[in-house]
């Protein structure tokens, strides 16, 4: 662990609340040895030096004679606080002003401006969190769903942490004694139980597997689900666009090719997000502009999880619409075959189109959007997923796991082999090592400030 | 005082910091008879219920078994909190979804979200502040310099409430000993000394008229001053905001005639406002959508406290531009007079424009500037107020003071004049009772709502 660059203790302050003319009121957060008495050298009111943790109090910060603002102070005395050091939030009244002037004052009284994450990462430094905790805390944040909310909150809370460290312990045991036996050099000890070992390493490989496998849904109720409406020009992907998301987002008109650049909106189905992702049409152009459109359609294709695709029946005939679909299916993403304008198909027409097994709709009219919602989180099989199971959301996660995956299976392949302790112990280190920079048992500062620098200002 | 229609027992409930992604935490705030009862029956930790005013509890949010979110819970139990009544802060992590969640909840177990204002509506019906007070509050968050904070501050702790308590209660005195005469009838008695009587409304009236000029110096303060850039179309308006403003805020080109709106902005010179009106040039114009911004110049300039004219003399001869100034000092506002692109000017042609009194300057390459923002100040003559002074701001103030003056005017002339006890005790209750509408010691039900509507959610 080499985290003493990072390590400061000097006093830093930041807004904590988002900045804007809308709310009633705001906190200026202040966190460090000298948190409290740098406050109470501008707070006329109580001696904030001599008062409980936990407490609130009310007064005047002045500088000088004049009175910045009425606020009211909390304190929080030092270790029970979120950074773990001494802290002072201070309720202000929501002005610009005020707030510039405090969080001046406070600076010219000994106080530094915040880095971006910089008391999240004093938690982590301090204790108060690990690593994977202090990276819930961000996505708790930007989580706007029931689904990203519970996974986010479920990290936080140590879910996920307290899995990985379970299995971290049961390894170091092994691990010690593994490297017991390097001390006997010649001897050909074996401390290290090899059956017992191996079925240890075995189960960790297990539970490793099924929390990468966890990843593909995890990252997808985190982020959302990815769905291209893709089809021929002015067969209504705007129009079903507008309706799945009630508003109108896009520019709809009767204008083939009006919709020139790709519009990204979610919209939020029993608690999971789907990004829609509206798209120029797939044809040939020489519109310039357009042409762009419609290559950016074939990326964003291929990074969709579900493809809608859509046809108009009274355009193309079931010979045109097949052969744009195996072009589809080319693309190995599931998809859903959607009939849009039905209300203009006669009932005795749909029978020719029952091949395709598609959906029928009127985007325009509102007809069938509820059972495509359906259809949606039938294709993504997320009805039934336990957000209660532990699941990793974060790209870093995943790849340390892997890492870890892959010395597991050396340390497995070195037990069924003639292969000397040190190769062994080598490999566990390894597990252990990867293992350790998720929870950061194991950090670098480029890690820490790759992942802080990320949060907003006053985390 | 008729206020019973709105005082409620209810528990109110609003988000109290401002909206927005950008925030670390935000700030819920509940008040109410069961404000602490209501949160402590979804919050998990101590019994809130249990606990002192003034103390801060970690601990979580639950819908049913659902975490909602790890909050900090401030409590304020009545009398002592800014409502006065039993309030409850809690401090979440600024997740759109989780504030929205958290709210529900608090309605669904019997909060109501609140209405704009109703925090400090109910602070000013409990007594925590007087009405001049609380206006004060909404100024000082939207205070925006130095000169509006520190007259919003003194307002809010009273400075202007205190003058006129004591102004009041001097005066009530005396109306009580008149209505005592009246008490007698026939016969003729005086209770309150005339001469006593005439020197302390002569001296009210005196402190009031005061009070009344200096709502031009106050509301200038809070408000900025509002100054227009005349000048003939491309003599450089567009330039000259943009060199005050420092900033590319109007659109600049050499085409006659591009500025075609108005468009406002604001510098803050030495903790004064000073809010720019850029305007479409004065002349005849063919031009529809120029014409209607040749007439908004017009109004603009009859609103404004001082006109900066402007003119170009690589263009215009001093005939034309006396011709011009003329026309704007018809309109008997304080201006200035710039000549710009003075670096074109040969140092041997300004004796003739001299005869102005002008500044010279240039804005494209921001010579002069600083003299003329020296200059501005000098024009409002705002350099040396006082801002110590008690200062009105506010145009209900400022009426109500007007028609409290009228009312004093009455009782003077009744104490000089034969007038009977009855019409002098009538003119001295309408006294008290335009200087009680200030304060809110006489206020009606349209009167707060109009008030505190203004107010933002959440305050």
């Amino acid at each position: 662990m080499s985290t003493n660059g990072l390590i400061s203790q000097d006093t830093i302050v930041a807004l904590a609340t988002s900045p804007g003319a809308q709310g009633a009121i705001a906190v200026i957060r202040v966190s460090g040895n000298e948190a409290i008495n740098i406050v109470n050298g501008v707070f006329k009111g109580k001696d904030l030096t001599a008062q409980d943790s936990h407490t609130i109090h009310f007064g005047t910060i002045r500088e000088g004679e004049e009175i910045l603002d009425e606020v009211l102070v909390s304190l929080f005395v030092a270790p029970n606080s979120y950074t773990k050091e001494n802290s002072v939030e201070i309720s202000t009244h929501n002005s610009k002003y005020i707030i510039e002037r405090i969080i001046n004052l406070l600076i010219k009284k000994g106080a530094r401006a915040a880095r971006a994450g910089e008391f999240t990462l004093r938690a982590f430094l301090n204790g108060g969190l690990d690593l994977s905790q202090a990276e819930a805390v961000a996505d708790l944040i930007a989580s706007n769903s029931a689904a990203s909310h519970q996974v986010a909150m479920q990290q936080m809370r140590g879910g996920f942490s307290n899995q990985l460290k379970q299995l971290r312990e049961d390894l170091v045991h092994f691990a010690s004694l593994i490297e017991l036996e390097l001390d006997f050099g010649e001897e050909d000890v074996e401390f290290a139980n090899r059956d017992q070992l191996k079925s240890l390493i075995q189960k960790i490989y297990t539970v490793i597997g099924k929390l990468i496998q966890s990843f593909e849904q995890g990252n997808v109720l985190k982020n959302g689900v990815p769905v291209v409406i893709a089809g021929k020009p002015n067969v209504g992907k705007s129009t079903l666009l507008n309706a799945l998301l009630n508003e109108e987002r896009a520019i709809v008109s009767d204008i083939a090719g009006t919709t020139r650049d790709t519009i990204e909106d979610e919209i939020n189905i029993h608690g999971v997000t789907f990004r829609f992702i509206d798209t120029a049409g797939l044809r040939d152009t020489e519109d310039v502009i357009e042409a762009k459109g419609v290559e950016r359609t074939r990326e964003k294709m291929k990074q969709a999880r579900l493809i809608i695709y859509l046809f108009d029946p009274t355009q193309d005939n079931i010979a045109v619409v097949q052969q744009q679909i195996s072009e589809v299916r080319d693309l190995n993403i599931p998809f859903v075959t959607i009939i849009n304008k039905s209300d203009l198909l006669a009932e005795g027409d749909r029978a020719e189109y029952n091949v395709l097994n598609p959906l029928y709709i009127s985007a325009k009219k509102q007809l069938g959007i509820d059972e495509l919602k359906e259809e949606l989180l039938n294709q993504v099989n997320l009805s039934n997923i336990n957000t209660d199971d532990v699941m990793v959301t974060n790209i870093r996660h995943v790849e340390a796991l892997q890492l870890t995956q892959a010395a597991l299976e050396r340390v497995l392949y070195g037990i069924d082999n003639p292969v000397t302790s040190d190769f062994l112990a080598m490999d566990i280190r390894q597990s252990l090592h990867h293992l350790g920079e998720i929870t950061g048992t194991v950090t670098t500062d480029d890690l820490l400030e790759n992942i802080f620098s990320k949060f907003c200002i006053g985390k």
